[in-house]
């Protein structure tokens, strides 16, 4: 019989004990658990970033539990939550949009429950660390073979918080997208694939100028699978295969300074 | 049966490869050994920065053996120790004072032993990387098994280093405190927790005006569960959930560079 | 029986998804792992100090696979490789020398193949991200017990990618050596180990001169087994214990920028 797999995400930092206390609280409840810290380094609060993120590796992850917490919310009324996805993996986080972009990657909401039982709750619980004292002992007791019934009532889906990433729209002669990671390095990550690019300018050779049109400004860059094709300085539009899809870049800079992106801009890319 | 757990703090940084390494000669040792990095970030050489982080987390950890490695005195006589706490725990590491919050937390001190029995140590071993040499096959041992007599002669536990961290004092109509820990955000853990504010000061409302004494200054601060009730720039008096306590901090800014506050630096709390 | 073990190194970065990732397609495949991150702190595209990193620490780890990615040449025709040790490990990665050293402290290459087979691989693979889709399948696959033939055709030896780090020559009264990693706080880690020094220059008593020279200038510092006998600001040669070899340092300063000191650059050291 394989071992339960727990994944976890968070914006507690790297540094903080606050990962290894909540991986303690699992493997106090669930010793037989594998616990995957996916990262811990979402910028604090930033609910859309986790979101993405966790969308853009669940895939590649074993079925399991998911543990994810970016909660600016904590403290207040927004309601943790379990989502089962229909590829068979549970969901435990804040009732806040984060983890409804994986569960669509999973196939879609097949059940969502209010997870309401303090009976998988740690025996005392703080004002502002669910993460350690409500989302990790639950989710290690589902990892343990706790029903999810037991977690507590079920949730209409359209009673869940909504978060839907920005997608990409692919129209004749440009495509339609918008900023939806901004790594530590400045690339923009933009939503959409190459097909998307390609079903919108035709095929891609290295070395194509496009223009990138930004709400102020548009820019030249060229299309290149790899920095290395690109001079230091310049622009290009890339696919990167970490999150798998489109990306803009500055070859050694930062192209989110040097456009001025953020998170959500809207990005219109066409043929030079 | 259980695998055996084993935790691990130290002051090598996150990005070195030494933690991975000790995990190699854990592992080595004790196969099934379920190994949790509580942090390698602790400020180097800062033995009551590692006590305090490692007092205030052990509390959520699983029975096990716990390795904890802040060490400037590496190389000279200080002893490497074994420390049984009464709840069943071990804690493995320099006899430096580091261990003894934490066995205080786990119900104190059961029974101390110097690990001097070498044929517990790697083969060979370097003048300054004990935590690869001594402590974490020391520790790799007892996880597996290893009967804790066999590590070494028993030590008097008034023969231990101590180490004290400060503690609140409940007076009438204040609360003598200290700062136990700085965070990455500049935020100023104090000794003690919301009950001994309010054995001194009564019941804490949101937004109580307190009185704050520093060594050179005294400032207004207000009492705020959450960081969204007070302006950015702002002071508050709220309590850490992550490390159970009270904690000071300026919402948006850095409390200890504000106050110009130090480890171990006296705190006095009135009502303003 | 022993669950498998698997090392994993690259220069992805600490708060990146990417080694979470990589970890998810190994459990996917090999869920009884126990999968220990060397670091993913390798200076982006360092193929030098990836080597040497791994070099460094591997004798510490338990034989397993280990998959190491440091891979400026991804997309390219660079190979990818999986190399058998005298010791019994395997290393998976890609042909550009970075597992080189490593093979070689492991007793030395017994076998090499090309991982061509794509059965082993992810079913989809990217231009830029065989860390996901080839090396961490394959290195799991090998764990879960796949022959190493089943992998793909045999390379000779001399058909790899060399790359040797710099080695320590003892003369008569010099020890001629060079950097081969330079560390976050700019200590110079020099090819060579104490015998070699005390082979070229006799016995080192603490406090003892030494000259340095560097190819435009040359310095004086002491041998010092510790940082604690020489004053802040000062130069000292000690003997490094993370990586049980010679290193140049200034006492709570940056050797590297002090001596303008390089990857690669040869030191000459004589007593003074």
């Amino acid at each position: 019989m394989t071992r339960p797999f727990l994944s976890f995400l968070t914006d507690f930092g790297e540094r903080a004990t606050a990962p290894g206390v909540c991986r303690g609280v699992m493997w106090g409840i669930c010793p037989e658990a594998r616990i995957l810290d996916l990262t811990h380094s979402v910028t604090a609060f930033s609910i859309r970033e986790g979101a993405f993120l966790l969308w853009s590796t669940i895939g590649y992850l074993p079925v399991g539990v998911h543990v994810a917490v970016v909660d600016p919310g904590v403290g207040t009324v927004r309601r943790p939550i379990v989502i089962r996805a229909k590829r068979g993996d549970l969901l435990v986080g804040p009732d806040n949009g984060l983890l409804r972009p994986a569960a669509a990657r999973l196939g879609g909401v097949a059940e969502a429950r209010l997870a309401a039982n303090r009976a998988l709750w740690l025996a005392e619980t703080s004002a502002n660390f669910h993460g350690r004292d409500i989302f990790s002992p639950v989710a290690a007791h589902l990892a343990n073979g706790t029903a999810l019934e037991e977690v507590g009532p079920p949730l209409a889906t359209d009673m869940l918080v909504d978060l839907e990433l920005p997608a990409a729209t692919v129209r004749r002669g440009r495509l339609e997208t918008a900023v939806v990671f901004i790594d530590r390095f400045g690339n923009c990550r933009l939503a959409g694939d190459l097909p998307d690019l390609v079903a919108a300018l035709g095929e891609m050779a290295a070395g194509q100028r496009l223009a990138v049109h930004l709400a102020a400004a548009h820019h030249e860059v060229v299309w290149s699978p790899t920095f290395g094709l690109v001079d230091p300085g310049r622009a290009l539009l890339y696919r990167d295969g970490d999150t798998a899809g489109l990306a803009l870049a500055i070859n050694q800079g930062s192209a989110a300074e040097h456009f001025g992106l953020e998170l959500g801009d809207l990005v219109r890319i066409e043929t030079a």
